[in-house]
């Protein structure tokens, strides 16, 4: 699989920007969390008066053969008709990006209908739907690979085009059961504990899905029983991209490790885009630095999962639509902490009292 | 003192905005705390398309006799030097009032300087800080009442410019004490419960505010020993308003009854504008339905305030900056609401199947 080399922001200006911060006139730390997403702005972009350029926001579709053992309240063709319905202006995510100014970029990277014909609608699919992973990988190696590239390579396109932010989003009926077990498989937290409602199981669902999931993984494992031992390897943590993955999930992982490897801000949504960081941090751990953990949602385990990457959500609204929406609602708060850092009097040139 | 005429929104058409929301095309409740902001709006305007228009943000200064004390770690200046610091775009609140759009009233209600010479000060001046109220009275009934109409005109005078959103802040170094005491004195809860570090008191340093919060608070009751009983009346009300308050508070106090009564939703800010709120319900109740409590802090007691109000906050940021800056933080959250309401598709125009 393609290598991203992603360079970790040079600790040596971190005093410099602390201690801006710190003299900026107000209370020390009463600024609480926009100090620290401050703080993380400067140091990705290494000055103390950091911008934020040309915001995209990219929406990756496909589908899910996982979805046909009923681990979804919704129906498999919400994902089609939500595609569309996104090229009409009419979603969720499409207010939010006009509300903060996002480029929008719809990309069809497996949804189980043609859409070819849509105008808007960015077509790199690699099938109609992945396989279903109850009984074979989701993906083959060279499926995974392309949907990596194409990721990576949408965050090109919005790089050149001199966006410094990127957000993803996904649509995708049923792609919380992936999550949860990429969540299980790399953090080795119980399966139980990462497993949710989706957009709104009942306790019977939950079950059935949790039963589904299991007998996944049991699957996974007795074709791969070298690896009953969860290792920290690349070809495990590959094997399970693959086996696991939405094509739009695999295409939202590329597009995290070259947005780092860009030194971008990359905006982390919901439940499915926090497990697809935590699969990038796997495949290269500097991709962290670059993340900004926009929305705690209720879904179960989605704060066990940003506890295993040492975060926390920025806001709690109890948002579950996905398609990026908790990212996009977080961004004005990006844009405060960069406000703060350019546009607030520090002590001396507002001739105040230093207080506390 | 003077009455304010708050009628609660018409319950007739909540069942029919309840129904708008629920037909727009996400699961039912996906976007969590964006649905309940939306039918509140919708309810404060009792219509189906609501707007948000010419926000304005009062934000009200005063100092505090009580100040005297030793119950704050800044010092007493920093109130008059952040009020002029304000007239010069570089504060906390600035820089959100021109990220949000909102128009900024700077009101000196109270400040100890002469700040009539500074262009940008609206004077309202009662006096140049209270009375010290482990003593005595921090104001007169005549002031208090001068301050609940300088705010109410001050609301008038934006409704009158087109405003229906108003945001209020403060500036009083000091002033967590009287919020402190109103929430006790008014929610009953053990004051050791409503008392917090300010702006960054030690142990030693909250344990001194408590214990002058308890002598002022015997001093009063000693004056009126007819209130050991904390009683629900309108004079016991007023008497805490005046012995405790803050010309600053007062008159936010007297800002959101006024903004009640036109119908405008009030962006309530942290613990001290949540204290306000909290005696602007005790003198007419129907004020709540109008309040968007914007921040939960994490001054100790903020959260039992909330709870006593029935409220959340939106955001929990660890702000503890004042000026009315986590009410502003949380506008774009109104927006998106506002957004759902008027621009997302419903399930029929999208042609999606209804899911859940």
């Amino acid at each position: 699989m393609r290598k991203f080399d992603i360079v970790t922001p040079d600790e040596r200006l971190r005093a410099t920007f602390q201690d801006k911060i710190d003299n900026l006139n107000k209370p020390k730390g009463s600024l609480g969390r926009l100090e620290e997403l401050a703080l993380q702005i400067a140091m990705i972009q290494q000055t103390s008066e950091p911008t934020l350029r040309h915001p995209s926001h990219i929406l990756f579709g496909g589908d899910h053969g996982i979805e046909r053992e009923g681990v979804s309240l919704s129906p498999r063709e919400v994902t089609w008709q939500q595609m569309i319905n996104f090229t009409k202006g009419g979603g969720g995510v499409n207010m939010f990006c006009r509300q903060h100014g996002f480029d929008l970029y719809i990309v069809d990277m497996g949804v189980d209908y043609d859409l070819r014909a849509v105008p808007g609608i960015i077509n790199r699919k690699v099938a109609p739907g992945t396989c279903n992973f109850l009984h074979e990988a989701a993906m083959t190696a060279t499926e995974a690979e392309r949907c990596i590239d194409a990721g990576a390579r949408l965050v090109d396109d919005c790089n050149d085009k001199g966006c410094n932010v990127i957000s993803l989003g996904e649509m995708g009926i049923g792609n919380t059961s992936p999550s949860s077990v990429w969540m299980h498989l790399l953090t080795g937290l119980p399966l139980a504990d990462c497993v949710g409602a989706g957009s709104g199981l009942d306790t019977a669902g939950v079950r059935h899905k949790l039963q589904a999931l299991t007998r996944s993984v049991e699957n996974f494992l007795h074709e791969h029983p070298e690896y009953d031992a969860h290792p920290s390897t690349e070809r495990f943590y590959t094997d399970v991209l693959g086996w696991f993955g939405g094509f739009e999930m695999v295409a939202a992982v590329g597009a995290m490790l070259r947005a780092a490897e860009l030194r971008m801000i990359i905006l982390v949504d919901g439940f499915i885009m926090s497990a697809c960081m935590l699969m990038a941090s796997r495949l290269n751990p500097h991709v962290l630095s670059y993340a900004v953990f926009c929305h705690e949602g209720d879904e179960a385990g989605h704060r066990l999962m940003l506890e295993a990457m040492g975060a926390r959500g920025l806001l709690r609204l109890g948002l579950r639509l996905g398609e990026g929406t908790g990212a996009l609602c977080a961004y004005p708060l990006l844009q405060s902490a960069v406000r703060m850092m350019n546009e607030m009097n520090n002590f001396e040139n507002a001739n105040i009292t230093k207080y506390f």
